[in-house]
């Protein structure tokens, strides 16, 4: 079954997206804020392909290739975006994206 | 962090996401659709609530409350549908349901 | 037909969802954006379920009145908030939000 | 502003979700489920895609075109089912799935 099949994946998609979620509510609560615009619109960004991604997995969407080659661009955005970043939340969202772009690659 | 206090929660809906998408997937390939419609109808409703409050929860909304109320109440009528059919997956999802509806209603 | 009789709804919830999700792309360009983190973060919730409710409703979703009610607490909100800064995106954003709101509340 | 720039695509995404999902109710409604099953499952898909991409559009996403490179496929796809089916739900939602597919292409 497609959601057994791509358990790597789900697990990948599901970290990020709770990584960059996280890091869109710590950003807008920052002092900086203000640096961390580019960051804030990628987090949601990100956030919003990984769950509609898994979502599409779980389904036996037969558009999983076309949806992980978006998502995987949109994951090497965020990650580069919070990799200039350096706060705990930022590098722990860059990690996330770079592994969850790595796993949408290998399906795309 | 709202994403650790609601731990719990978080992995009941993502287990119920799941599970609904697998019995929409199941259905759709059953020789007896014409009786799954039903269940075909609420597996959508239901993923898609499940998902949609997983990210709320991750994103730390303000609004968790009421959207818990409304996936409590769905999840419930996705388990009730799903109870009614023998089918492994649709007794499988059910299961997922009812817990999901019972760790909304905690937070609702 | 379910997306007939809620024709009006769903204007007020396109319009919503398209002036939240413009005013939350104009707040991240602003220069006071510290004043703005609230309303950022009330934009993409309210945007997010009305587009959500949007596809509920032209699915014919049995669940409509329980979204409906959840969905005009965070117009409401959003509305309140955007409602206190003078930039036409967040006046703009308001008005759409309170309309909607209502429209909601007709149903909920 | 991204949501005028694309204000034609923006209403061929709206027409096509709405389209969709009308014609999912409805073939969850025909006495001869078996054989739209797969229309039921790509309606899904079209609606859920059409309506994740006006969200992007109306919050300015700087993903769009890989977006709705994905977007174009998956109408396609959807239109070439409904199109095998003399409904007068399916024949309506082809023609809107083509029309998006071909504003998608436009973008991407």
């Amino acid at each position: 079954m497609a959601h057994e099949k791509y358990q790597d994946l789900i697990e990948k998609l599901h970290e990020c997206m709770e990584a960059c979620n996280h890091c869109y509510d710590a950003c807008l609560k920052e002092d900086d804020i203000q640096k961390m615009a580019e960051c804030i619109r990628l987090d949601r960004e990100c956030a919003d392909i990984c769950g509609y991604l898994e979502q599409a997995i779980s389904r036996n969407s037969p558009f999983i290739s076309e949806l992980a080659a978006a998502c995987a661009k949109i994951c090497q955005a965020c990650g580069d975006e919070c990799n200039k970043h350096d706060h705990q939340h930022c590098q722990d969202c860059a990690k996330a994206c770079y592994e969850c772009a790595e796993a949408c690659k290998q399906v795309s």
